[in-house]
């Protein structure tokens, strides 16, 4: 029998009425002959909730007690799901990440996972029943403390187990129709991506589109789940990620996965590096140390006149001020002359497996940037994305040009879209 | 070092700045060169709060999930207090029960403990930092699944671990001073007990008395764990429960203890049941295998006429239905003729290790019942108590009368009283 993983994000699960309606979707499937697994996240706010609560009893709350409190959210969600399927007539057995089998590092807050051992989740499966698992957590190997897997934990747990269950598939439930062109509350007419594959899904999580999280992507590729990510609200077809979306198709494969725009990054410039072997090693290795999350670099050709050149790169903002001073402590080493940094940047990304074989890409790529008055100050590229950074002001008029440009205008509106939560 | 274990109920931690008292007190006795192992039960309302949800998404949610869901309440308390007191510098550690080692039977909601085994705990100790524990909770040893432990579960986890680690005392922490000669909600010159058996509280408890739980008392009698009730917000001495209170005492013990009632039993009365071997034996075998909780069981000699006699008995006011319907069941075997049953009951108790080697006891209780113009329904007695059933509404003026009779009036008046949660 097919094992089939679900996850559902917090807003799926927030009241009683939700649950009891995604309750009603997960025996739907059950009743259509699958094994099912369930992933589900904390109720709506209830994590906001309890970190208020930490930082009411203080200020410096230790990883390892965060994660214990943070894991009563799902521990809550998952119960209650488990009672309302009951109640629907089905058996359903509830499982903490730690029973799941989901063994992590030690990374309080942000762990990775080492190991899936799902025995009882199988058991489950082979009684009969409906397992719950909680999403975003596991227990780690060495200390068997509770620990949680940080932003997009519930999506990499889903895609986890569904690794180790063998599954034919990984739902991700969220409240829109599946991944779009562009994120609708910018770009209107955004259409939804019918196939994409997980190389198009990880450059569009990297630039900045709120789908699904780069983590979780990553995990499905090295094993080969499909994600299907959909809608709660709808039985409608979503959005298909897997290894080659053309494989059965009959349509010709769109070009264009999509466009995204992202405007956490930060812009450091160095100015005045010496023009010499080991420069840009010594200045990443000290970024790195200082655990800073460098995304694109950019370095111009060195002035002939003083053997010197600018490298310039962006991290998140909030990486910022340790790469500021990372780089300022090893000035003394490097040899630059001196930082500037600018906030007001914005990311603009066009993503698509499609554009290797295709010309005049990039071409239509800058001339619909020009036609919208978008200032490009650093381009970036890889085989299947072009990135560019601009003004934060001019995001959305580059977004709507590309996303025109490319003919990846819907014939209606779509609805609006909201993020899948963690 | 002598560990010392400290339980705190939903009261005592209901918000951050109770949670930061509680965390100062358990550092002062760390500061005083204790190992400290606390228990905790759920912040306030919390437990409530859950049940509500779970009521909300199924009417008859299934065992395993409910304690599932209701488990989280003690884990955001004690990683709450775990933060609170890192960060008055000491290191603390939160355990779930399952971590703690409580292992029990699988019964959900009432599960008892059938082994504790705290290495982790003990590991705890030894690297010097406080343990918190959640109260309440433990882990199947058939099916690894949560499990509660039912009313009274956190003073038992406390009783249980003290008794696991060779602890000096067990310290069961409240909003008042105490145990008291009875309700200073009813009687209002109660005063504190300061030492009592065991044995007494025990009675205490059967009788009603909404202090130490009787599991509780049940395992630190076994064990012999001293338990000290005492306050959360005042250093004083409160009440210690030991196996011999006279030991070391320069004063003359008083003879009663205390004074409670009871007003959650209903009365059923087994009218002309024949006046045979056996007959006894038919009927509390049929309210045993419907779970009735018998109490006080009184039989009057028969009629010479008839060779029948009528059998009374009182058990919880919830348990009354199924009492009826068992006994109903079982008339063609019994042969009994009718049944009535009352809920308008209340039983009073005298509850004192003194009275088995005093003369006069009785006879000073039911004059001073008499005084009182309380009618006397049942009477029972042990070694060391006596109970009456009379009206609900002649209750609290047995109560007072009887406390007057047996000089346990204080000279001013008692903080108000409060149950010691769950």
């Amino acid at each position: 029998m097919a094992v089939i993983v679900q996850k559902f994000g917090g807003s799926s699960v927030a009241d009683a009425p939700s649950i009891q309606r995604v309750a009603r979707r997960i025996c739907d499937t059950k009743g259509h002959g699958h094994d099912v697994v369930v992933v589900v996240s904390a109720m709506g706010d209830t994590t906001d909730d309890l970190l208020d609560l930490a930082n009411q009893v203080s200020p410096d709350p230790p990883g390892r007690e965060l994660d214990m409190l943070l894991t009563a959210g799902e521990r809550m969600s998952m119960a209650l799901l488990a009672m309302a399927i009951h109640d629907l007539g089905y058996e359903a057995r509830s499982y903490t990440g730690s029973q799941a089998g989901l063994i992590t590092d030690s990374a309080h807050g942000r762990a990775r996972i080492i190991d899936v051992t799902p025995g009882r989740i199988q058991g489950a499966l082979d009684d009969g029943a409906i397992a719950i698992v909680a999403g975003f957590q596991g227990v780690s190997y060495d200390s068997k403390d509770v620990t949680t897997l940080g932003r997009g934990g519930s999506d990499t747990t889903a895609v986890a187990l569904a690794a180790a269950l063998d599954a034919e598939v990984c739902e991700i439930y969220t409240d829109v129709d599946g991944i779009f062109t562009a994120d609708p509350r910018v770009v209107s007419r955004a259409s939804k991506v019918g196939r994409a594959s997980y190389e198009e899904m990880l450059e569009l999580a990297a630039a900045g589109a709120k789908v699904l999280h780069l983590r979780c992507v990553e995990y499905a590729r090295r094993s080969d789940i499909p994600i299907h990510v959909r809608s709660t609200f709808s039985p409608t077809e979503g959005t298909w990620v897997v290894a080659d979306p053309t494989a059965g198709g009959t349509m010709e494969q769109p070009i264009i996965a999509g466009v995204a725009a992202d405007l956490n990054d930060a812009k450091i410039t160095i100015i005045g590096v010496p023009d010499r072997p080991g420069e840009a090693a010594a200045i990443f290795r000290a970024l790195a140390v200082a655990s800073v999350n460098v995304d694109m670099i950019v370095q111009n050709v060195s002035a002939e006149a003083t053997g010197r050149t600018d490298v310039t790169f962006t991290c998140p903002k909030g990486d910022m001020a340790r790469a500021l001073q990372a780089l300022l402590d090893a000035q003394g080493s490097i040899g630059f002359e001196r930082l500037t940094s600018d906030e007001g940047i914005a990311k603009v990304s066009l993503v698509g497996a499609g554009m290797r074989s295709h010309p005049g890409v990039s071409a239509t790529f800058f001339e619909a940037l020009s036609e919208a008055d978008v200032n490009v100050e650093m381009i970036s590229t890889s085989e299947i994305r072009i990135s560019i950074v601009t003004r934060t002001e001019s995001a959305n008029a580059a977004l709507q040009a590309v996303h025109t440009a490319f003919g990846l205008d819907a014939d209606g509106e779509a609805v609006v879209y909201a993020g899948t939560g963690r």
